[in-house]
């Protein structure tokens, strides 16, 4: 049993730690803290920690590209991307050290030739055609077509989880994978509707797990079910979409009930909020808000 | 004849252009500018900006260090720069676009281990050797000794323009170059004086030139001069001290007189102002100030 996540818009995360922002003036920062992110590889973080085998594919290019592949080496975690000439993005997290807020700068992702995306295709099914679960996140780089996403599921017979947005998640649904998790903004811009259930089955995927933050997850399609986290927690947002997203990949991969997949996808959530790096979880309070979460069937 | 810069403490310079700063919140920046920096290479620029032979050396290492010398390569100035085993360092700019306002980020330097520091010892005597002014810039990476300078100085006969602070200008100031650039607020920090004119006869260099923003530029000791731009330029004041120290190595190499020197090194500074990057400056405006500014001597 192998999960195979694909990022398409691999980024070299990056942290400054600052005393305190000071638009304006300037700052010595201490030693920056680096490694390989993107969805896709904060997802196979939390099955690798899980001690589920992963393997992460996507696009890398240049001397940032090396350094994500060193830091997934050094991580222990299965890599096989394909190489595009040109450089890796890099996200730059702030963390004001004071203020306890963190600000963030994205950069746009390489351009991607017709020819580089062609050599990613012929990877990609063989290495889908060897998983048990293929996990598709995040953005799309530029000169990939906007319905890359779609292609991609069309590609291989192995299921589906597609976390996406925008008109990459619409395209990208309509191809059939068997899950998809948007959050409530994304899944009312995607779809124009303003009730979830009717977003969910205008999307038309085999199941659609819609996240609302602290507010918990519901699942529309397959089955019909909602869970809440028993408590607020906070931290670190980021990344707690991606650990919601490893926890249906195990679920699916292992055949495992809506009810029990749903309830491990808030409680993994909530515990990667409490860590401050997207792609982490607290290991503690993951295992007692396992035993807290229960899944409800809807009305 | 050739000018030799030597920046130990090579950086990066990347620019990330934003709408408007918002700390604690995330922006999507436009595709970064980078190129190489350091204050021995905006000191370079200039030189070569003005068609004068100049030729860069220092330490460098990493994908950064790579990306560094192709930088250089592209900008036409020759390198010889020696490697090292650790990580080139990087400095941010955000620019915020409303604003106008810069906010700065630098990381501290890269490790260098004692046989990094023969082997640069080694090229460097050769290097200066075959110069007519060495310019020895910016501050020591880690694991170099406090006198770095004051070794360097040592090494060669080449007459030496030295731009440092704090201990490193003062040990070096003692090994005799010919030139030393603090400014006001360095000099003052360096030897525990408020009067330039004493604290430049303490700090012993064959001459002191001490610049103090748009008020100026005096000399002390070979002679005494002082020099005034005539009006006040608004802009970016990072790399205005590396283009006084250019036009000072151009006017000993060439032995040009005090008056001229000075006078060069206050038009060429103020119109390095008006450029938006460190180690530009605006060629028009450095001609029409050029033909304004006269040196006087100190009562």
């Amino acid at each position: 049993m192998t999960v195979l996540t694909v990022t398409l818009n691999l980024a070299l995360d990056v942290t400054y730690g600052v005393r305190r922002l000071r638009p304006g003036s300037m700052h010595r920062v201490a030693q920056p803290a680096q490694r390989a992110g993107g969805k896709g590889v904060n997802v196979a973080r939390v099955l690798h920690a899980l001690g589920e085998p992963v393997i992460v594919t996507g696009l890398s290019g240049g001397s940032t590209g090396r350094d994500i592949d060193a830091d997934l080496e050094a991580a222990g975690i299965a890599a096989d991307l394909v190489e595009i000439a040109a450089e890796t993005r890099r996200t730059l997290t702030v963390m004001d050290g004071e203020a306890g807020e963190a600000t963030l700068f994205n950069e746009p992702g390489p351009p991607v030739s017709e020819a580089e995306w062609n050599a990613f295709l012929a990877r990609y099914e063989t290495l889908a055609g060897e998983a048990t679960v293929v996990v598709l996140s995040g953005s799309l780089p530029r000169g990939l077509p906007e319905d890359a996403y779609a292609t991609l599921i069309r590609a291989t017979t192995t299921p589906v989880i597609l976390d996406a947005d925008g008109r990459a998640l619409r395209l990208g649904a309509a191809a059939g994978p068997r899950i998809v998790k948007p959050n409530a903004a994304e899944l009312a811009a995607a779809t124009g509707e303003s009730d979830p259930r009717t977003g969910a089955l205008k999307l038309g995927a085999g199941a659609v797990v819609v996240s609302r933050g602290s507010g918990g997850m519901t699942v529309y399609g397959e089955s019909d079910w909602s869970a809440v986290p028993p408590r607020d927690v906070r931290g670190n947002a980021t990344g707690a979409g991606d650990a919601a997203v490893a926890a249906l990949a195990r679920g699916l991969a292992a055949g495992s009930p809506w009810p029990d997949r749903l309830a491990d996808a808030v409680a993994l959530s909530a515990a990667a909020v409490a860590a401050p790096l997207a792609g982490d979880f607290d290991a503690g309070l993951y295992a007692t808000l396992r035993a807290q979460v229960r899944a409800v069937p809807l009305p």
